[in-house]
């Protein structure tokens, strides 16, 4: 048996307890909790067999009172003697996608980014934001498959793209490849269809947020898009951090979400409309080149998954919903490089080269913090990716 | 044991052997397969438990050649003496969703269905196809979660719309409910992350095809689909049918595809690009109103997996892509209602109503025919729904 102890300034500490799926060489992944830089296996530590398999979709099945209840045991036994063989070096293990994506949809709740890129791309409308957009939360089903975990290879994406000035589309490699730096956030219980989620009861559906990277191939998508939006352009990766940070962790980074004015409709209405205070930084290459803050945000998870439903759709565990692209209202707040180079007109210097969009053998990583409770602070870990050359490119 | 008879003209005899899974009142779901009137066990046919479970996808990722095997197998024990205990009819047994739906992604393939909506939505534009309709098949992912088999109650959608008189959107149950006449195919084998499947190998990784009703909301859809595509208007329901067909049963239906002009890019080419010579038709509250020809279709299913994997996407067992609406050049052949009453200008009368969207109660049933081989006709059994009035509403 071990007393385990964290430095008191870990991001990992009590106040977090996130959940990721590890493994070791030649055994199966399993269920473990994230305490200071050790991986504590959750079956062997709470002798609980749903944490014993691959994924947390089990776990999260069981809804929100055991959510609460496992928490409290969580941070129970590591105030006492944990059995050796619970307990991993965060340097010893696999870490791997820590639950099974069931649909996801990416959201554009982010009011500068959507005006940034309205600017962008119709220069000469006045009016930066589509008429919808500040009466719905815009968003759209992307793939599953593609979800992947912190520290894959993401393999540049080919496919059509045709410039103004081009006669006919070409094929190959995308030369405009971007990030965008998001939250997701996971269904631990969906609803049945028919039954939409009503906005104050979001939070006891929502198990938990993850880093999201939705990687972007600029060029793919603006040929594409229209009239039926992104496909192609998004489908090939989208990179998320292996802890799940539990919604029940994030209560001490609650905030008001920004002022929404037009009023909007009473299916997406609270008396105290909440986001979250959680301050994101974008690492290309080593250097720390944006600063997102998701404090910022329109629109709020609870009205997102509320917006999801209200037509009868219904969500399952290990359903994903992500925020879409995390804009600030400062230059070094975008958390696109679109937006961050102004279309590409704008470079800017990463580990002292010119960048506008990625090249092959770049790194980019996110990474994030909030407020826990008692002045902790929290951290997601990482969502890391480096960009390999297109196939025969 | 029992020698099982079907009559010469049904459209389930040796040449179709769909797949399906059915139960009888307190067993487990099962697959099966249909002949004639019978639905037959397969896990008892052929002693082979890979078909006692309650999809059909442990088979389906067993691969091309198992499929093709299986096929025989099956062919041969209905020709002899079949396991009394193996055989049911049709109407002692409950119809389940044949497969677990992995990704789903809808595209728009039809050149006769997206001149009409460019007709119906931009009259002013004397060219009626974007730019990329004729470069790339145009497709989005939709919710695999609200996808139900057929016989399923489709409760009426409530969501937001905005008229162009409207000075704000309005909340509300849909008033203008549509169906779109669809075949759907199934991913029996996917593609690794990274690993295209190129057009001449889609139909090895083509399991078959069902039937498909993409319930869409218009008026929802029309508010929401700017820019990043349908989304509510779409994801509250879709049904297939019961039955999926296998694509070793559609050799004999396999046509040439319309002529693509301007050439597609290599990798959407094939020497003899082919599509399928399936017959749909639309039933409305017991009237066939349009009768849309899938042979018409622009673009292929294996066109369509080869770019929805261009890119490096992964695609897996179970997942399903549908044509888009099928429409054919005569109005008697266009599948979806916003297409035959143009808008909901030009009312159609069924069952002595007049109609122009969907009414409450109203009940819409998908079939189709295709040839098999040595001149038989193939079913699809059915794709029904009927719609219930909105919650609340």
């Amino acid at each position: 048996m071990t007393r385990l102890t964290v430095p008191d300034d870990s991001l990992f500490g009590l106040a977090n307890l996130p959940y990721g799926v590890y493994s070791v060489a030649g055994q199966e992944p399993r269920v473990a909790t994230r305490f200071g830089d050790h991986v504590v296996d959750l079956a062997l530590l709470l002798d609980d067999p749903v944490f014993a398999g691959p994924t947390l979709n089990p776990f999260m099945a069981q809804g929100h009172e055991r959510w609460v209840a496992v928490r409290e045991r969580i941070t129970e036994a590591l105030g006492g003697d944990v059995p050796d063989e619970a307990v991993h070096d965060l340097g010893d293990v696999t870490l791997h996608l820590p639950f099974e994506v069931a649909d996801y949809v990416d959201f554009y709740a982010s009011e500068h980014h959507a005006s940034n890129l309205g600017r962008l791309f119709r220069p000469d409308n006045p009016e930066p934001l589509l008429p919808n957009w500040k009466h719905l939360p815009v968003g759209y089903h992307g793939r599953s498959a593609s979800i992947v975990v912190s520290g894959t290879d993401v393999v540049r994406p080919s496919g059509q793209r045709k410039g103004p000035a081009d006669p006919a589309p070409v094929f190959g490699p995308s030369v405009r490849l971007d990030i965008e730096a998001e939250l997701g956030f996971v269904v631990g219980i969906g609803n049945p269809m028919g039954e939409p989620i009503p906005v104050a009861d979001a939070d006891r559906h929502i198990f938990g947020a993850v880093l999201f990277n939705d990687w972007s191939a600029r060029d793919i998508q603006a040929w594409e898009y229209v009239p039926l939006g992104p496909n192609l352009g998004k489908s090939f990766a989208s990179t998320i951090s292996p802890w799940v940070v539990p919604l029940l962790a994030l209560d001490a980074a609650r905030v008001p979400t920004p002022v929404q004015e037009p009023a909007v409709l009473p299916y997406l209405a609270l008396d105290e409309p909440w986001g979250l205070d959680i301050d994101l930084e974008v690492e290309w290459n080593g250097d720390v080149v944006t600063r997102p803050p998701y404090a910022a945000m329109y629109w709020s998870p609870a009205q997102m998954l509320a917006h999801l439903t209200v037509n009868g759709a219904p969500t399952r565990t290990g359903d994903l919903f992500a925020s879409g692209t995390i804009s600030g209202p400062e230059k070094d707040q975008r958390g696109a490089f679109i937006e961050l180079t102004w279309g590409g007109k704008e470079p800017v210097t990463v580990a002292g080269q010119e960048r506008t969009f990625l090249e092959d053998g770049d790194e980019v990583v996110l990474r994030a913090t909030a407020p826990g409770r008692a002045g902790a602070r929290l951290g997601f870990g990482e969502a890391r990716g480096r960009i390999l050359p297109a196939v025969g490119g």
